[in-house]
């Protein structure tokens, strides 16, 4: 397991996590004052500055990515499936442009949900089975641009509006159906917060490899948890045993990024600076 | 599968449901001029009117009971090893007393909440192991007394500080392994809020059988969910395909009645007769 007490040159900083704080450009400003090497962005963050200037200022910063979020939502109602393809198609694109080593994917609950608008359903194994059907197609096209998907299994109290794969398990069956071959285009993208309960974790994360472990992200599960989405805690303020799991996903050799990714309501409301500061602090002695 | 549209026989009502608008005597009058059958009533509840005005108002009524909430929290440090084991045998001598069918279990999560003063950790693995350790003890007992143990797998969301058998692959691999002969004294409390969401849910309500099937609870998951524990919904509120679920465990042969769980600070706002009115329309129309 590598040590990161000393640096945290393996700290990658989701922007989600201070998204409130500034735009883009701001962000990205932040991390090179903090000495942070990698980023994942959000598409909306990336819009609202304008691709080119997104990538202009991602490379002029030296910065890496460590993901793009997020593709996916492909659950939806028969007139929206058209959209779906577009989007996630465009997603790609965006990834590719910004040199991400891979698209994460939230895939999506319940249509009326993932794709407003959509007539509503109930029917949580036809979504699963939309999704899958909507994977396939997102993985021939990010084959041609050779760039990764990786499927993000979501906590079990987002099943119904975020995302219908809520275990590795799951996510890594899909991968076996739709990537036989273990190509390195599918995988998953595993974060603490939406797996740590899973009494089957530390064997999905065996089975799952080197080469299906795509992504990495941390952050803390609070007790109490006040808000379903956006009370998210700082590493080392929660309950979750963060080391063992970076362990074992380090133990197949994974060897990327740490992604700090936290939806807070508190951190929102806190400077950029400090924020980055703790996060700092908190990578070299928690994660 | 049981027609429920004609009457509401196979109602049963955990008294969570209206805990704030009275006491343990007062729902059971409330039962009784709504003709409800069956409840499930809870350890506070009963101690709140005394066992012995509880198990009189019991019979007086003519009541069944469908289950007694709720056994478990096994999970502590040391230091409080024997006031687990204590309380859990309370507990079985209760639901005698009251002529429940079954206790139902909430196994406890880590365990500085689920017996608050313990020492705090974060090992869930640790508190798995210790969870199975003290239910085998209860096991042992609750033989002896001829009262059937029913472990309730938790929603994901209550990992940390309820329970931590959070799936029912997981709730059934432990009764497989304290009761292989499927003797009838170990088996689930399947609640439909708590699994609704598991890719799994009707291989393992297969795997299950009638002889483990010895509880079955109903309310809805919500859009959004407002409280991570007291925002539950009635049913045909939210996304929970109810009739499904209850479909496979009749399939196995269960034949009991259907429990109505609601923790919800909407509902304990409204008078007890509306919400038990309320409950027995949706149980005719959407259980």
């Amino acid at each position: 397991m590598r040590d990161f007490s000393s640096d945290h040159s393996w700290l990658s900083l989701n922007t989600a996590t201070v998204r409130k704080q500034g735009d883009l450009l701001q962000i990205i400003d932040a991390c090179a004052r903090h000495g942070i090497r990698a980023i994942d962005p959000w598409r909306d963050q990336v819009a609202a500055v304008g691709l080119d200037r997104a990538v202009r200022a991602v490379r002029d910063a030296g910065l890496e990515l460590s993901g793009y979020c997020r593709g996916g939502m492909f659950t939806s109602d028969a007139s929206r499936r058209g959209e779906v393809r577009d989007d996630n198609r465009r997603c790609v694109d965006e990834a590719k442009a910004l040199g991400a080593p891979c698209v994460v994917l939230v895939v999506g609950g319940l249509p009326q949900y993932s794709r407003p608008g959509s007539e509503a359903s109930k029917d949580i194994v036809a979504a699963r089975g939309q999704i899958e059907e909507a994977l396939a197609d997102m993985l021939d096209y990010a084959k041609q641009a050779e760039l990764p998907l990786a499927i993000e299994p979501l906590h079990p109290a987002y099943a119904a509006d975020r995302a219908c794969v809520n275990t590795t398990k799951q996510a890594l069956d899909i991968c076996d159906r739709l990537d036989p071959a273990r190509s390195g285009m599918l995988g998953v993208a595993l974060d603490v917060y939406h797996i740590w309960w899973d009494p089957e974790l530390m064997d999905q994360i065996a089975r799952a490899g080197k080469d299906r472990l795509l992504a990495f992200h941390v952050c803390d599960w609070l007790v109490p948890t006040r808000d379903i989405l956006n009370d998210r805690g700082m590493m080392g303020d929660g309950v979750i045993d963060i080391k063992s799991a970076r362990a074992a996903v380090e133990a197949q050799g994974f060897a990327g990024y740490s992604e700090i990714e936290i939806f807070s309501n508190d951190w929102w409301g806190r400077p950029m600076d400090e924020v980055l500061r703790t996060c700092i602090e908190r990578h070299k002695t928690v994660v």
